[in-house]
């Protein structure tokens, strides 16, 4: 018979969640049939994403802010997606190795994750990721990652709480790219706090939120919080303030709310995925699009009348 | 009698090109009709793709490329790529709009797209705006991305020759989320060559493409090129190198394979594409997801099991 990976991860086997994550990265069909057995115990975790430009600290952030959540009694899931190549994305990963506390902690999970795949592969591995370490059993999980390209936006989607930490002296090319993750920030972070420029950066932030506070209708304002997460300090207030928008969301029906689109957009995805997978495997066994890639190329025939063509064959749904 | 956009750009009209592209940013039904009549006029542009960080100088290279090339006596279409946010990508745009020389040469299209829509948007535009700036009559057509994230090296892989720009001083951090892009640059441009550390970078780069040569088995070994955009020096070895890969791609029979290959991923994202737009309009206007995801969210049904249920219910294939 063979091994029931559902039940060893909610019975809290981490070797059972490690493999199930690599078979989810791998679009594995057995990731399929656990997924399905662990969905109902999932919903509890709290969701918190780390966001921001390399270098700013997010790893260290994360590794300091993990330690207050376990000195507050909860248990820790960390997802890092790293948008490294696939043949060189062990560097990043040993980095993660080497620099976390908690690897011996076993109410820790921590597991780095390469950005990879074709059409947001990532993505939506992530969500499902979240909704493994939420099955096992962990009362937070973090996903940190480069808030950069829309990738990387999407994947922060699936948090509650956003926080996008900015750091002094990056400069103002990399600081803009961070325009599209600027507006879905709950928590403004200065880390590195302590160097020059801190203050210019928190007064350029303040005012940023101030004018989108005059544009935009939201009933949240974010918070900000500054931190020298190596010295470990003003993590206690990077906390605090995630625990005050964590209320906020509660208190409003805004979390029920976020939820729900998030379970929209997920699911939108997953038929996304799953029509690309199908699509896929059918034009690859049957050789089908080898000859009408030959005649696109010769111009007997356009791509675009191809794709109707063979969409209008396969869709039922018209004819229903 | 409805405007012909097709016959107007295939006269030379670039406000129909400019609308066309909006059409097809917005999958706008009428750049379907459009797209079928031009196809055949499309297959003669050389697709160059410049990519690298924030910050590298790839604005200012694209143009002083593009005075080159106009030397030259070729006509040039410029894509923009921009990660920027959909509520602040202006800003991008004006820098664009006010940096280059060419605004006023008829014989150079520039258009910028802000990376933005869901599961590989731009991607997908990105390809079909290359084959408008073609059947436009460009005989170069240049892309340029910011390159990170996925949906940024699929971008990139329209290109026939993929130039990545570097510079020295923008940190371990920066460069080393190149690495996905690493792989696939055809020619290495280290721009700001005049300042401290581009012999560093050079020697890093060098070292690199020779490790490459020994792992990977390969008959193009990736040229390099010094550069200092701003004061037009190296612009020279650059669109010679870049001519170097053309030739080499010529002659060796690998452009056609490549467009080979660009063909099959391109109609394979076709389809996946429309069937997903159908099946989302079905979705949107039946309400049906809405009920699914409140099943959903209410822990009755899982995600994933909808997913496969409905992707089988729609298509066709399986039976036949």
């Amino acid at each position: 018979m063979p091994k029931d990976y559902a039940a060893e991860i909610l019975g809290g086997s981490s070797t059972a969640v490690a493999r199930l994550i690599t078979w989810l990265e791998d679009e594995d069909e057995r990731a399929y049939q656990c997924m399905v057995k662990l969905y109902r115990h999932t919903g509890n975790a709290y969701i918190i994403g780390i966001t921001g430009s390399p270098g700013a600290g997010k790893s260290t952030l994360t590794d300091r802010l993990t330690s207050h959540i376990r000195k507050a009694g909860l248990t820790v899931g960390i997802i890092a997606v790293d948008p490294s190549s696939p043949f060189t994305g062990g560097a990043i990963l040993g980095d993660r190795v080497r620099m976390s506390e908690h690897n011996l902690d076993p109410d820790v999970y921590i597991r780095s994750m390469a950005t990879r795949g074709f059409l947001g592969g990532t993505s939506k591995a992530t969500g499902d990721v979240v909704k493994v370490l939420d099955a096992f059993g962990k009362d937070v999980v973090i996903i940190e990652t480069v808030g950069v390209g829309q990738d990387e936006v999407d994947i922060i989607g699936i948090a509650d709480t956003t926080c996008l930490v900015l750091v002094p002296g990056l400069g103002d090319a990399i600081q803009s790219m961070k325009a599209g993750i600027m507006e879905i920030a709950d928590v403004f972070v200065i880390n590195k706090a302590d160097r020059a420029g801190a203050d210019q950066l928190w007064a350029e932030v303040c005012y940023r939120v101030e004018q989108d506070a005059h544009i935009k209708s939201t009933d949240w304002s974010p918070t900000m919080v500054k931190t020298v997460a190596v010295n470990n300090e003003g993590v206690d207030d990077l906390w605090k303030a995630i625990g005050q928008h964590q209320d906020h969301l509660k208190n409003s029906g805004k979390l029920l709310e976020k939820r729900r689109e998030r379970t929209y957009r997920e699911t939108l995805r997953m038929i996304h995925n799953e029509l690309f997978r199908v699509v896929r495997e059918q034009l690859d066994s049957t050789g089908q699009l080898d000859h009408l890639v030959e005649d696109i190329l010769d111009h007997k025939q356009d791509p675009y009348t191809v794709m109707r063509q063979i969409v209008k064959n396969w869709l039922s749904i018209s004819q229903k």
